[in-house]
C-alpha cells in the first residue's frame, strides 16, 4: 500500500495542504504548508517517509508559507510555479514539469488566473494505472466556486480573470469528469467569493454544480466573476509580500508572556490589546480600549484584517488554552508580535478593581422598538455584496474594514447601534468606535441573520 | 520497583483519591474513587496490577462514590470503615484490620470526627522497612485544616468534633512527625473550612503549621472549630444518602443531546436552564430564565447547591467540550439529568432571534457611584462568615442559597446591585432574581475584592 | 458548512465507516459503524448533531457490526437493506427510500452481488445541487476491485456474480464518472481479491482504472471474477450469524486481567494462548503451545481465521498497550474471551526459569543452503492463488488454514522448513507445528518475497 | 491556591524536575530540567506564571541539561551552585541565598559531597508558615539511599564522602523530621547504589529507613559507602563536560532519517547499528554487526555507556514510534546524532533478502544440561558486586563495559553462554561478542534471576 496521501485542514484559515508520497520508497512532499509544521514532520515520520519538497502552488496571500520552517529542519528542496518571482532560491515547475516520489507522480499545470505563476498539481499513482486519478488545484477551484483573480490590483484583475478562463475551461475541465479535485480552501476563506462545504470534489461535480463553471464566454465569465467580488482582505498584500520573500523561521508560534491586571495596564497603551472573548462576554465588560475579535469564529481573516503588524500585541481570553490557541491563529498570518496576555482574564482585572468597560448587546427585538428614536442611529457595516441585498431601514453603511477612516461621518451624540451579518464584525466595530471616543454605541446581536429570521422592516 | 503510589487529582471536586499497589505482586486497590473511574482502570492496566478493592474512608458527602462502576467492571471488593452502615455488601475494616496488597499494606486506623465511621489508612512498604511511611487521612487532616465535623447535623456536631480531637491528637499525631499525609481534598472543598494548597503534607508540617493542630484541650478546640464554620452545601445531605446506598451505575456521564434555538425554547419551561459561561458573557446576553453558574470557577459545588435532582437540566455553554465537561462534572454530583444543550450557542439562539435577557455588570467604581441613589439597593450573597468581616455600606445581606426563599425582603421596584467575594455567586443571585421577575438588577464583578482592592468605604 | 462528511478509518479490519449528517439541522446518521462505536459518539458531540440511524450496506462477514452497541447508548433507528433478513427490529430500506438528515439525502439503491440484501447510499446535499455527488458503496464496489460474491456459499456463488454484475454495470456506472466512490473497505480487507490503497475514488476512475469494470458481458465477468479468488476466511461465516442477529451489547472490549507467569503458566492448558509479539521476537523464544500471531500486520484476519470463539484466550504482548489492541482489535471480530495475559512480558517468564520454546528462523540464504539436506521437508503455506504463481522447489503445499486438518501429510521426523509469502503466516504455522508436537521446524521470515529478491530458483 | 509545585518524573533516567512558583505572583522556576523542554513550557502557560529562573542543584552527570534550551526560548536567569564553575554566565547561588518566587522561597543550602557545587534547595511558602515544609534535595539524598561522591574520580571520593556526611547530617537531618524530600532521581538511576522507590520522602522516614543514614562516624560511613559502590558509567565524565559547558541548544531532539534496506545496509558500515527491540527479537533476527540494547529497560543506562557520540548511529526498532522514542532518550543524554533507522523495521531487511544473524537464547534449563560440555564455556558479565554474591558454577567474569577491551581472554572456539541479572546486559554482550567474530555465542535470557529461582548449583 505505497500511497500516501493525507489532507491537513487547518480550521480558521479554512485551508487544505497536502502529505503526498510513497511509502515503498520512503518518499513524499507537502503541498501548501502552513507555518506550523510539526503536523507535516509528525506524519511524515509516522509513514517512514522522507519529505524531500515542500511545494507551493502560488504565492499566498491569506496565510504565511510554512515551506522555509520546513527548509530549516530537513533537507528538502522548496519548489513553486516556475513564474513565480520567489525571493529565494527554488525548484522551478513549468508547466509539465513532473516530482516523481517513487512511484507516485506531481505534474505540474500552469494554470495562471488566481495568480500569474500558478499550478496545479495533477496526482498520478503507478498502481491506479497510467494516468492522474486526481489534481490538486490550490485556489485555482474550489467546490462551488475558483480563485479570485484581483488580489493583485485593479490593474490585473481582468487579464487575471481571463487567464483563469483559460485555465479553467481549457486545461482543468478537458482532463475530464472522473478527476478527483483536491483544493487549497473550504468554506470560509476569502480566497474565493463564496466556497462550498466540501474539502474535495471531482472535475465532473465541479462542472455540473459549479456556478463558476457554467458554459459562458470569456467575458461574460469575467463579467459574472466580478460582479459582487468583496473587497481583498487589506492583509493579502502583506502575506503575498511575506511569502514571496520567504516568511522568517522562528521555530513555532511566540510564547506569550502572563502579565497581571497591574502590568497589563501598563503595558496596554503602546500595545494593541485584543479581546478574544466572545461578542457577549465583550458586551459583559471588557478592558477599555481593547478590539473585540472573537476566537471561536472568523478570527484569522478579520485579526488579519484589523491588526498591524508593527505593534505589540496584547490578548484577553477566557484561558491559556485559547490564548495559545490565538497566538497560534496570529502567527500562522504573520501576526508574531504577541508579547503578553492577561493572566487570569477578566476576573483577575475585576478583582483588581480595574476599569471595567461595557458594550450594550441590543437583540434585533430591542432594536426594532428603539429604531424610530431620534436619538438612535443604526450603522450597518456590512460588505458592498450584503447590503445590495438589503439593509435595516435607516441605516447608515459604512463596511468594517473602512471605519477606521471614515468616522467623521458618524454622529458620536447619538446611540449608534452596530450590525452585520450576525454580530460579529459588528463587535469588532463597536470595539473600535468605542476606542475612538464614542460613548453610547450598541452591538446587536444575531444582526442581519436574526432581523430577516424575525421578519422584520427591510429596506 | 513494586510501590504503585498514583494520586489522581480531580480538578472542581478539589478530590483526591489513591492507586495503591505493588506492581511485582500484580495487585492494587483504590482508595476514595471517583465517579467516572476510567481512570483507575487505566492506570491498573498501564501497571500490570488487578484491582482487588476498592476503598472508602468515609460515606462522602461532596461527590458521588465511584465503588459501585469499578465494582461493575472488574471482580474487586468494596471495603469501608467498619461502622459504615453502608446499605450494600462490603468487606468491613475495623481498627487495625490490614489489607495487603503484596508487600503493601494498607491498614485501618478508625478516627470518627469528620463522620463516625471514618478511617485513616496508615500505609506501608516493605521495602520501605517495618513501619509506615505515610497515611491516607480521607477528610480527618488536609493541608491546614480538618475535615469538618457538622455534616451530620447539629445534634451530632459537637459530638463529632471531640471524636475529631481525640482522633487527630490521640492516633494521628502520635504516628510521628516524618509521615507522610495524603488526604482526599485539596484547597477549594468545602470538606473543611479553609483547606491549604498542598495536597499532601506531613504529620509535623501539619502539626506546625495546621492552625487547628495548634496545643488545645478538647473543648476549645471544638470551640474554635466551630466558630466560623460555614454552613455545609445543601447537596451533601442527597449525597450522603446516595453514597450510603450506592451511587447508581451508568458506565458514564450522559450525552446531552443537541437541542436547536426552537426545541431548546420549547423545553426550556420543564427544565431548569444552566447556562456555565462566565459572568461577563452572561452579562452580555442570555436565555431568559437561565440560571448563571459558571463552568470555569466553582461549578460543582455551587451546581450541586442550586440544581435540584429531579428535573432536567439543560445546558448553555460555549462549545461541545465545555458542555461535555459540565455533563462529567454534574455527573459527579450525582445530577445524571443533563438532557439537552443549545447547538450553536448564544449565536445559534441570537441568530434565531430570540429574546436576549442581560445582566448589567457594575464595576466597583460604578457601585461606588450609584450606591447612593436611592433608587439602588445593595445585595450582599456571601456567607455569614465573610460578612462579619466587612461589607459594602448599606448593602442588605442574604446568604445565596438562602436568596429564594427569602425575596420578599427584597424591594422589586428598585435596581438591585448584587455582590459576593469576586462575582461568582452574585452572577449566580441576579440570575435567580431575574427568574423571579427582579427587571433591574445588576452584578458586581470583582465585587468584595475588588471593593477592598479600591480601598473604598467599608461597613 | 451544514455537511458533516467524515469517513473514521479502522486499521486492521482496513475497514470505513462514515458520519453523515447536516450540522445545520443537526442530525447524522452512521453508516457500517464498527463495535467501539465511542469514536462516532465524540463526531457527533464535536459537530452539535444527533445520530438518528445506524445503517447497513449489508451484513458484515469480517467485524461484528456497531449497530447495537449505538442503539444501546442513544435513541437510534437501525436501518439496513429491505432484503436483510436481519433478526432484529429495524427500518429496511427498499430500492429508492432516501433517510433524510437535514439537506443531507442518504438514497438506498439495492445493489446485490456481494450479499442479496446490500445497498449502496447515494449521496445528495441540497447545496451541492439538485444531484448525487457521492455513493457509499459498501462492500459493491472498491478502489481497483470489487466485493467478492462467494461469501454465502458455492450455490449462491454464481447467482450472485451475476447479479453483482448487474449492480455494478447497470445501476452503479450508469451514474456518471464525476461520483465520488466512499467504499467499506481499503487495500487489506479480504472483502476483496486485491482492494487498491485508495480509500476513496470516482466512478469514472473506477470505471477506467478497475480490472473487474473492463468491458466485458455478464459471464466472462463472473468466470474472471471466480478465477483466483482466495478461500473465504473460516470465520466469516460466524461474523454473518452473529451481525444477522445483532452482535451482544458489552460497553467495551474486555480487560483481560494480569496473571503472573505462575497464574499464567496454571491457566494456559484450559486456554488457547496467542503471542501477538513478531515472528522473531517469537523465534527467540516464546511459551511452549503458543500460537504466534503478530500484532502489527493482519492480526484481525489471522486472529479471526486461527482463533475458537468458545475458549477462554490468554495474551502474551511486548507491554500493556499492546494487550488492549489486541483485546480491542478481537473484540472488533466477536472474540470476547480475552481473559487474561502475561504481566510483564516474555521477561517475567524467563525471570522465572519456566520452559522457554525456540523457532529457528532462517533466511532464505540459509533455506537456500540447507534445501537439498535429505533430512530438511520444505512447507509453502500460502493459498492456492499464491502457489499457482511459482513456488520453492520440491516445497509440499498446504493453505495455512487447512493445516492442522493435514498434519498427517508431513514426515514430522524431518526438519520442516515453513515459508509464506513474508514468514507473517509461516510464523502462525510453525507455531501450531510446535503445539502438535513437530520438533523441528522452521521459520522462513521474508519468505517468498525474499526468495524472489534474491532470485532463487523457483518451480 | 498560589503554591505551583509540579514535579516531572522522566521515565529512563528515573529523573526529576521542579516547577515551583507562585501562580498569584506570576512567577516560577524550573529546577534541574531536562533537555526537551516543552514539558515545563506548557506547564508554565497552563498555569499562568512566567518562568524566571533555570536552576541546576549541581552538574549533573547522567543527563543532558535543559537549561539551556530553556534560555534560548525565554528572557531567564540560569542559577546553580557558586562553587559550581560553569563555562557559561549564570547566577551563582551560595549557602543561604534565597530566590524568591512571589511568596515562595528557594534557599540554597550549600551540600557538597556527590559534587563539590552541589546545592539542596529550601521549599518555603508563606501560606504555609514562616519555615521551609520540603526541600529539594537534588542528588545528595534520595529515597533509601544517598548520591554517590567517586564521579569525579578516585583523587577526589572520600574527600568527597566526608563533604556528604557533613552535608547529611550536619545539615539536612537537622532539619527536623517534618520536612518533605524531593530528590533527583528514584529507582533505576546510577547516581546512587541503589534508590528506593520512592520519587518523595520525608527527612525523618529517610532518617529511620535509608541505611546511609544509620548513625556511623564519618569513617565508617565512608567505608560503608563505598563498599560495593558500582563502577561509575562511563559517559558520566562525558555528560559532565558537556553540562559544564553547556549542552548544545538544538531545540529538540534530531528527526532521524528512514532508510530503506538497501540504503541502510549501505550507511551502516560508516555508523553503529543500534537494535532497540527485545532481546528475544534479537535472538530470532538481527541486521549483522547491531548492538542490541532494548528500548523497554534500561536503556539510557546502557546506550550512554556502550554508544559513541562521535559516530552515526543508525536504529533498528519495532516501529516509528520506538524510533522516535530511541531518538528522544538519546538526545536525552547528549548522543544527538541518531542520522538514521531501518525504515519498516526487521520486516523489510528480511524480505529484501539481506543477511539475517541469529543469536541463541537458552533458558536456564538448557544452560545446566549443556554447561558441563567442553565445548561451552559460560562469561557472567554482571558488575564485580553483583558476582561477589554468586555466580554460576565455572563462570568466567567480566564485566560488560569493559568486555570488548578483554576479549582476548576467551576462547573464541567454544560456544560461548553470556548471562547477567535477567538476559538485556547479556544481550549487550552477545551482540558485542558477535560484532568481533565469535560464531557461536548464547544470551540466557532469565539469566541470574531465573537461576536462583529455579534453584540451580551457586558457586
Amino acid at each position: 500500500m505505497p500511497l500516501l496521501f493525507e489532507p491537513v485542514y487547518t480550521e480558521g484559515l479554512a485551508q487544505l495542504s497536502y502529505v503526498v508520497g510513497d511509502t515503498a520508497a520512503g518518499v513524499a512532499a507537502v503541498v501548501d504548508p502552513r507555518r506550523d509544521v510539526q503536523v507535516y514532520v509528525d506524519i511524515a515520520h509516522r509513514s517512514g517517509v522522507r519529505l524531500t519538497h515542500a511545494i507551493e502552488t502560488h504565492i499566498h496571500a491569506d496565510f504565511a508559507s510554512g515551506v522555509h520552517e520546513l527548509a530549516a529542519r530537513l533537507p528538502l528542496r522548496i519548489a513553486g510555479g516556475a513564474q513565480g518571482g520567489y525571493g529565494f532560491d527554488f525548484q522551478p515547475l513549468a508547466d509539465g514539469d513532473t516530482i516523481a516520489l517513487g512511484g507516485i507522480r506531481l505534474q505540474a499545470l500552469h494554470t495562471p488566473g488566481h495568480t500569474p505563476e500558478h499550478i496545479c498539481l495533477l496526482l498520478q499513482d503507478d498502481h491506479q494505472g497510467d494516468a492522474p486519478f486526481g489534481i490538486l488545484t490550490g485556489d485555482t477551484l474550489f467546490n462551488l466556486d475558483v480563485g479570485r483573480p484581483d488580489l493583485l490590483g485593479e490593474a490585473e484583475t481582468r487579464r487575471l480573470a481571463a487567464a483563469l478562463h483559460r485555465s479553467l475551461f481549457r486545461r482543468i475541465l478537458p482532463l475530464g469528469d472522473r478527476l478527483e479535485v483536491f483544493p487549497c480552501h473550504g468554506a470560509g476563506s476569502a480566497c474565493g467569493k463564496s466556497i462550498g462545504d466540501r474539502r474535495q470534489s471531482t472535475i465532473g461535480n465541479e462542472r455540473r454544480f459549479n456556478p463558476a463553471l457554467a458554459d459562458r464566454p470569456e467575458d461574460r465569465f469575467i463579467d459574472w466573476l466580478l460582479a459582487d467580488m468583496p473587497e481583498p482582505p487589506r492583509h493579502y498584500a502583506r502575506l503575498k509580500r511575506l511569502n514571496a520573500a520567504g516568511a522568517p523561521v522562528t521555530g513555532g508560534p511566540p510564547v506569550p508572556m502572563p502579565l497581571s491586571p497591574g502590568e497589563f495596564a501598563k503595558a496596554a497603551p503602546q500595545a494593541v490589546v485584543v479581546d478574544i472573548r466572545s461578542m457577549l462576554a465583550f458586551g459583559g465588560g471588557h478592558v477599555p480600549g481593547a478590539i473585540s475579535i472573537g476566537l471561536r469564529e472568523e478570527f484569522p481573516n478579520w485579526a488579519g484584517w484589523m491588526l498591524p503588524d508593527d505593534r505589540p500585541l496584547l490578548l484577553v481570553g477566557d484561558g491559556p488554552e485559547d490564548v495559545a490557541e490565538a497566538a497560534l491563529q496570529l502567527y500562522r498570518i504573520g501576526l508574531d508580535r504577541v508579547e503578553g496576555y492577561l493572566r487570569g482574564g477578566m476576573n483577575a482585572w475585576q478583582n483588581a478593581a480595574l476599569p471595567l468597560a461595557h458594550a450594550a448587546q441590543w437583540s434585533v427585538r430591542e432594536l426594532d422598538e428603539r429604531r424610530r428614536d431620534p436619538q438612535v442611529g443604526i450603522l450597518d457595516v456590512r460588505s458592498d455584496e450584503e447590503v445590495v441585498k438589503g439593509r435595516i431601514p435607516g441605516a447608515t453603511h459604512i463596511y468594517l474594514p473602512h471605519l477606521e477612516a471614515r468616522l467623521n461621518e458618524l454622529d458620536a451624540s447619538r446611540t449608534l447601534a452596530v450590525y452585520c451579518g450576525s454580530g460579529y464584525r459588528s463587535s469588532i466595530a463597536v470595539s473600535i468606535l468605542q476606542r475612538h471616543g464614542f460613548r453610547s454605541v450598541a452591538n446587536v446581536p444575531g444582526a442581519w441573520a436574526a432581523w430577516t429570521a424575525a421578519r422584520k422592516e427591510v429596506q
